[in-house]
C-alpha cells in the first residue's frame, strides 16, 4: 500500500481555510512516514491483511504530526523538514488551532476502525497520546533539572518516541487478529527500536558526517542539552563531570572528551545492543517478509548517519 | 446525580506534576457545569437511566474545560472565573501542553462509553469537537472582515457555542436508547437554547445589571467587537451604521442608539423567539421530569442578568 499516496488523498481543502490550510501544509511536508508504515507492516508481520488499517496508520500519522506542531510552537522552532513552521508561516494562534483540529482529525479517522475493534484501539491511542504528553513534560521538566539519572532520561525518550512506533506496530497487529502474544513482541520491538533511534540521534548530533546530517554538527551541545552522551559522561565520574562542564559549549572540546572517556564507544554499543533487542522480540514472530522488513528497518537505523 | 462531586473524583495527583496540575487547577474553577448536566437531562428525558452517561457527560465537562484554556491563550484572557488563567499563572508552553492533554483525557473519559455505544457516540464528539473549532476559526477570520451578515454570525456562534449543549443532550439521549426522533428534538433545543444564550450574552454586555453581571458592561464596545447588536445595527440601514461608526467604542452613545433605533428591543424578540423555538423542539417529547428541567432552564436562561 502506498502511504504516501493515501495521505495525499486526505481533502483539507474546506472551510474554514484558516483552520484547515495550515493541516495541509504541515502533512504535506513529508517525512518517512514510518509511523503509518508500522502500523501496516505489524498487519503484514501477523500474516493478515492490511487494509482494514489504513484508517489506524492515518490516525497515527496525522496525530504524530500534531505533535510536531505544537511541540515547534513550544520550542520557537522556525524550521521544519526546510519550510517554515506553522506559527512562522501563519501566526501562534493559528498553530494552536490547527494543532487541536489535527488532533481530533486524528480521532475522526480512528473512529474508522471496524466497530468490533474499535474500544480497544482507542484506548490503546489514548494510552499512547498520554505517553507522548509525559514524555513531553519530562523533557521540560529536564531542562531544569542538575540531576537527571541515564534511567530517566530512557524512560523519558521510551514515552515521547517510542510508545508511538510501538502503539503503531500493536494496533496494526490487533486489527489483523494478531495473537496477545504477537502484538507484544511488535510493541517491545517498537520501544527498543525507538530508544536505539533516539540515541542514534544524539549520536549523530556529535559523531554524525556534516555531508549527510543536514545541520550542523553539535548543535546541543551549543545548546547544552542533557543527551544520553553528556549524561554518560556525567555519570562516568566527578572527575570527567568537573571536565565536561568546564568545556561545556565548546563542541570540539567535548567531542574530544567524548572520545577519550569512552563515551562514544558507549555510545555506539548502547544502540547496538538497543537494536538487537529489538531484532530478538520478532523471534517468537513466524518468519515472513514483514518480519524480514522490521529487521531490515532496525538495522538501517542503526547504520544511519543522518 | 452530583455532578460536581464526580468531577471532583478524576484525579489529577499524577506525575509528571507540571502537565496535570494545571488541568486540575482548570477543572476545579467551577462554573455551571451546564453540559454534563445537559447529557444527564438528555437522558433523563427520554425516560431511561442516567448511570450509563456519565463517562460521556464528564468527556464533555473536561473537554469544555479543554478549549476555554486554549482560548484563554489565544485571546490572551488573563482571568477566568475570578482566577488567573492558566497561562499567566503557569506559562503559554504549559497552557498548550496540559490542554491537548486535557483533550485525550476527555477522549479516555469517552472510551468508557459502553462498548455498543462507542462508535456512535465517538462520531457524534468528533464532529462536535470540529465544528467548536470551525466557529473559533470563523470568529477569528470574522474581526478581519466588514462584511459579515447576521446569518453567518448566527452559523459562527451555533458552532461556537450551540452544537457542544445540542451534542451533550443528544449524547445523553443516545446512551439511554432514545430514538432517533428524541434524539434529534433535544438536539434541536440545545441548538436554539445556544443561540437564545449567546445573543443574551451579547445583551447583557449592554443592558445587564451592573451589580449582577459581574464584569464592567459595554466591554463589548470598547472593543469594537461584532456583537449580534453591532450587526443588526448596521443592517438596519446605511444611516445607523454611519451613525453607529460615528460614536464607535463610546458605551454611552451606543447604548443609545440601540435604544433608539430599536436594537435593543430586537435583540430581547430574537432572545425570546428562541427560546421559545427551544421548547417547542421539546413538545415530541413525552412529559416527565426532565423536560421539565429543561423548560425551566430554557426560562431561566432567557430571563437572566448575569
Amino acid at each position: 500500500m502506498d502511504i504516501d499516496a493515501e495521505i495525499r488523498k486526505l481533502d483539507w481543502n474546506r472551510e474554514p481555510k484558516g483552520l484547515y490550510e495550515p493541516i495541509g501544509y504541515a502533512l504535506a511536508a513529508g517525512g518517512k512516514r514510518i509511523r503509518p508504515k508500522l502500523a501496516l507492516l505489524g498487519a503484514l508481520a501477523v500474516g493478515r491483511n492490511e487494509k482494514d488499517v489504513l484508517p489506524a496508520a492515518l490516525a497515527l500519522e496525522v496525530f504524530h504530526n500534531f505533535t510536531l506542531l505544537h511541540d515547534d510552537v513550544m520550542d520557537k522552532a522556525e524550521v521544519r523538514r526546510g519550510r517554515p513552521t506553522v506559527h512562522v508561516k501563519w501566526n501562534e494562534n493559528t498553530a494552536i488551532l490547527s494543532g487541536d483540529q489535527m488532533m481530533i482529525e486524528a480521532y475522526k479517522l480512528l473512529s474508522r476502525v471496524p466497530e468490533d475493534k474499535l474500544p480497544k484501539v482507542l484506548r490503546m491511542f489514548n494510552k499512547m497520546a498520554t505517553e507522548i504528553c509525559e514524555g513531553q513534560q519530562l523533557d521540560v521538566d529536564f531542562e531544569q533539572r542538575n540531576d537527571v539519572t541515564i534511567a530517566e532520561y530512557m524512560e523519558m525518550i521510551r514515552l515521547k518516541t517510542s510508545v508511538l512506533l510501538a502503539t503503531a506496530l500493536q494496533i496494526g497487529a490487533y486489527i489483523a487478529n494478531g495473537t496477545d502474544e504477537e502484538q507484544q513482541a511488535l510493541y517491545d520491538y517498537g520501544i527498543n527500536l525507538g530508544l536505539a533511534f533516539q540515541i542514534q540521534d544524539d549520536y549523530l548530533d556529535c559523531f554524525g558526517d556534516p555531508e549527510t546530517f543536514g545541520k550542523a554538527i553539535g548543535g546541543d551541545i551549543r545548546e547544552g542539552k542533557k543527551t544520553w552522551l553528556w549524561l554518560t559522561a556525567h555519570a562516568t565520574g566527578s572527575e570527567t563531570a568537573a571536565l565536561l562542564d568546564h568545556c561545556a559549549g565548546n563542541v570540539e572540546e567535548v567531542l574530544r572528551m567524548y572520545e577519550e572517556t569512552g563515551v562514544k564507544k558507549a555510545a555506539e554499543e548502547e544502540i547496538a545492543r538497543l537494536t538487537k533487542k529489538a531484532m530478538a522480540c520478532l523471534e517468537v514472530l513466524k518468519e515472513n517478509k514483514a518480519t524480514k522488513a522490521l529487521k531490515t528497518l532496525a538495522e538501517k537505523l542503526a547504520a544511519r548517519n543522518k
